[in-house]
């Protein structure tokens, strides 16, 4: 099994989101998760569709979703070549003594202190798939109240095979 | 014409988004945004829709996502007592002249250069949709190549009526 990052770019249309869903959910294709958002061009969203499945599937999806005929463009987000970014909020229980805990794992990973009440603090982070992961993994140490994510979104570098790593 | 921000926990189940896509849709409800997540709990995901709209259209909207089978609560989240969030991605063109001015504008912003090129910045900047459409604007002086957004997702504040306001 392997996730791949669709990149879609597809006419802004009423309809679209609801046709992409439709193709995934009749086909039973499991959607890890997807974005749609606006792009630099009013006329065109862009969806980010995080999907997992064997060679053959993969390839199947990528020619259904070619065929429909909101879809402009497709672009694979592989690794090493693109910037993939998911955000994720999360209000953890913290009473005064559990806080200087939280704390200490939310500066290791950079993340914000975004709100504090009496018993919860909530915090905010960005990275990759993996950081957000590891992240969430430390915190179930505490009580987790509430997460939402908003799902990645991503691009693809500027200078694909540029020496350059990615900074974070 | 108000934003409303909801957000929405559904079942999660295979068709829930082409479900909720397809009544928004059929209906002609305008959708500014929508990101779906995992949640703490397995069984359930959370939608988070910005939608734009009169008093009265705004009404309906609810309760007819309410009468979804796959919706579990609704939750209006309300600026000042509640946090939310959004990513967006940007490549703008700049040699090697323009990108001290790019630079400039986003360190004003605190935002995150995430990848250089001989001829583009990647720039990531999360924060309330406030500041990412005043930076996006900013950007506007320059050539924006790329630009993708997460769209918004938000947490409802621990404690609403706290005095602590929101730390960014």
């Amino acid at each position: 099994m392997k996730k791949m990052v669709m990149s879609v770019l597809v006419v802004n249309t009423a309809g679209v989101l609801s046709r992409v869903a439709g193709l995934f959910s009749r086909r039973n294709y499991n959607i890890d998760s997807l974005t749609v958002s606006e792009t630099e061009n009013p006329k065109f969203s862009k969806m980010t569709i995080v999907v997992t499945g064997d060679d053959e599937v993969l390839e199947q999806i990528k020619k259904q979703v070619a065929k429909l005929e909101d879809v402009q463009d497709i672009t694979i987000l592989k690794d090493g070549k693109s910037v993939c970014r998911e955000l994720v909020l999360i209000k953890v229980a913290a009473g005064p003594e559990q806080r200087q805990q939280v704390m200490a794992v939310t500066n290791i990973f950079r993340a914000k202190i975004v709100d504090v009440a009496e018993d919860s603090l909530m915090i905010e982070l960005t990275g990759n798939q993996a950081k957000l992961e590891a992240f969430i993994g430390l915190l179930k140490g505490f009580e987790v109240k509430e997460l939402v994510r908003t799902g990645i979104t991503g691009l693809s570098r500027g200078s694909a095979d540029m020496l350059a790593g990615e900074f974070d």
